[in-house]
């Protein structure tokens, strides 16, 4: 997307082409800062500390963390060190196991000489597919947002509200995002849209990477706290839900920041379409049962207690929410089941939230019988 | 309730018998500061920049604001003008109007120079009587927990676990609270208590009052952030949840602060008891539908936009958590329908929210057939 009209992804290959460069996020909304990643502890820190953050993006950074691991040994044993140095610093994102199998099956049979260009080369690939799959699922999610624009304009309405939570924008991935790609590729068509955005407590990624990413692109938005949804939706003020996963079920159950099955529940509640987006390195086949299978990240709980933003004379300030000696605790995601999810939308094409729905469209995960 | 020990309520006399004096609540909880109202543009403040709030403390403080406005000139003019301005500072709290008409209907008719005793001692009556009521929905409550409790005892559980929103405790009232009396009255007979705090964005009642009071009162609580309700019930981590209304229909539709719609949705969704505390003054007997019909506040967006709190040096500072540029919008309550309350606990005891229900405690509101 673009940052003041110039084309950005949000992770590259430094000029010297060794490095590799990110937009540290925690500096977003008020500062953009640029940071270089050079190692393994470098890609480790960006993913755990979350400079980086986003299921898509996580695993293209672990990618090329990986390749950065092995720029000066390229052992076996530094191969594993790496997968699992890399695979410890979040444990929800299945995207981020995703990518260091991927890497790992591709690397581990070649020669040790051999493995530091592959690496750059597999992850140079890993973060090109990321952005065709959100181009192509961005189209098919913009032709799910223009049949019901086509609804409701005929119904006398101006413009198209779409409430998303937390960030599942361009910053999630590599380009274009996932549940803003759909809104992104319908205002390119001239929809008249509108995002509700969800602040997303405790890290307030919808407050500080939404709302700052949608005004790079100049589309109207408005930032409610994560309390108002159900409100809005009861008084028919949303038109569709459109949110991310980090990690989806077979059956569709969908794992996505804490709060969306909230959500659901109120776009269920009020008739309101509520459709998840995700590429396909996002499902994971293996669990059936969201809600008993997933494991949920605890966070650390001063995420909670502590918030930080710009004070009035411009330097980021932290300060303390709640009285000395009460406890909090930081539940990372949430999930939410299928029955409440209207669609998913995914670089093949919308499916119902179901092992049906999916199977119609990856039919390669069809089990032999 | 007790602070440090020593018996406290939320508004009470000067010493002098002429001021009245509050806590300041924004101020809270890093701060406990009283501040003393002399005059009706003291008490509008009080109500209007809500150094109190909650429907009950709100109705006291404009009684208390009726009588200060009355101290120099006991005129109708005066009277009029007063009731006016006190009825303007918040537009959705049924208690306000209930209260200023209460007095009004008795000041009115006597002559001026018995007003200013009368509404003094009037106003003392309403805030006995809010405490009496409290104590009484307490009782009835903590019956509602006994119950429950002896049944999850059975199953094997430690502690019964609460969730409540916003604050409705102590601090919302003149003593006891709606919400929490309740959990005071439950813990004093010594069931094993843990009350899961939502923060309650955007002005943080939840984190900032409800945790200090507990915590003054020794009651084990956590603070969530709002967005985890759903997921800690569809995990068996909630056996009850009790919050408080600002206005209640006839027909037992509730009126609270915003984000509590989407935790009835949850407590709903996953089989926990809902259950919405109020004194009969809360009660709205003119209204219905309470989606349709109950107005919504809409407050400043920079209570969404911005957050103070302690900064590490121990000064509160208000910092900006969106970015340049991104409206916000800040809806200050939302309607939860009937059919997701469990049950209403009032002064009078427990009903289904109904206007059945509800007419089953209060026969004189019956209309006469």
């Amino acid at each position: 997307m673009n940052i003041n009209g110039i084309p950005t992804r949000t992770i590259w290959l430094a000029a010297d082409g060794e490095g590799v460069e990110i937009i540290d996020q925690t500096r977003l909304p008020h500062d953009f800062v640029v940071v270089r990643l050079d190692n393994l502890e470098d890609a480790c820190s960006a993913i755990r500390d979350m400079w980086v953050r986003g299921a898509p993006l996580i695993g293209a950074t672990a990618a090329y963390g990986l390749a950065l691991a092995l720029r000066d040994d390229a052992s076996d044993a530094r191969l594993a060190l790496a997968y699992e140095r890399l695979l410890e610093t979040r444990p929800t994102a299945v995207n981020l196991r995703w990518a260091l199998d991927d890497m790992r099956a591709l690397l581990a049979p070649l020669p040790a000489a051999q493995r530091r260009a592959a690496a750059y080369a597999r992850a140079a690939v890993i973060a090109d597919d990321d952005v065709a799959n959100n181009a192509a699922l961005g189209e098919h999610g913009a032709a799910v947002i223009a049949a019901l624009w086509a609804k409701r304009k005929a119904a006398g309405a101006t413009r198209m509200n779409i409430l998303t939570h937390c960030n599942a924008g361009w910053l999630a991935t590599v380009d274009w995002g996932t549940a803003l790609a759909p809104v992104y590729k319908a205002a390119e068509a001239g929809i008249p849209l509108h995002v509700w955005v969800d602040e997303t407590r405790p890290r307030n990624q919808g407050a500080s990477l939404t709302a700052r990413e949608l005004n790079w692109q100049g589309i109207p938005h408005t930032v409610i706290v994560d309390n108002a949804g159900g409100h809005i939706m009861q008084h028919g003020l949303v038109d569709l839900c459109i949110v991310g996963t980090d990690r989806t079920t077979a059956s569709g159950d969908v794992c996505n920041k804490i709060g969306t099955y909230l959500k659901a529940l109120a776009a269920h509640d009020n008739g309101v379409p509520f459709y998840v987006a995700l590429p396909c390195p996002t499902i994971d086949w293996t669990l059936d049962d969201g809600v008993a299978e997933i494991p949920i990240e605890e966070r650390d709980p001063a995420e909670v207690t502590h918030i930080a933003g710009r004070a009035a004379e411009g330097g980021i300030v932290q300060v303390q929410l709640t009285p000395d000696g009460s406890p909090a605790i930081n539940y990372g995601f949430d999930v939410t089941p299928a029955r409440l999810v209207t669609g998913l939308i995914t670089e093949r094409g919308v499916c119902p939230a179901s092992r049906d729905g999916l199977l119609s469209l990856y039919p390669e995960r069809r089990p032999n019988v």
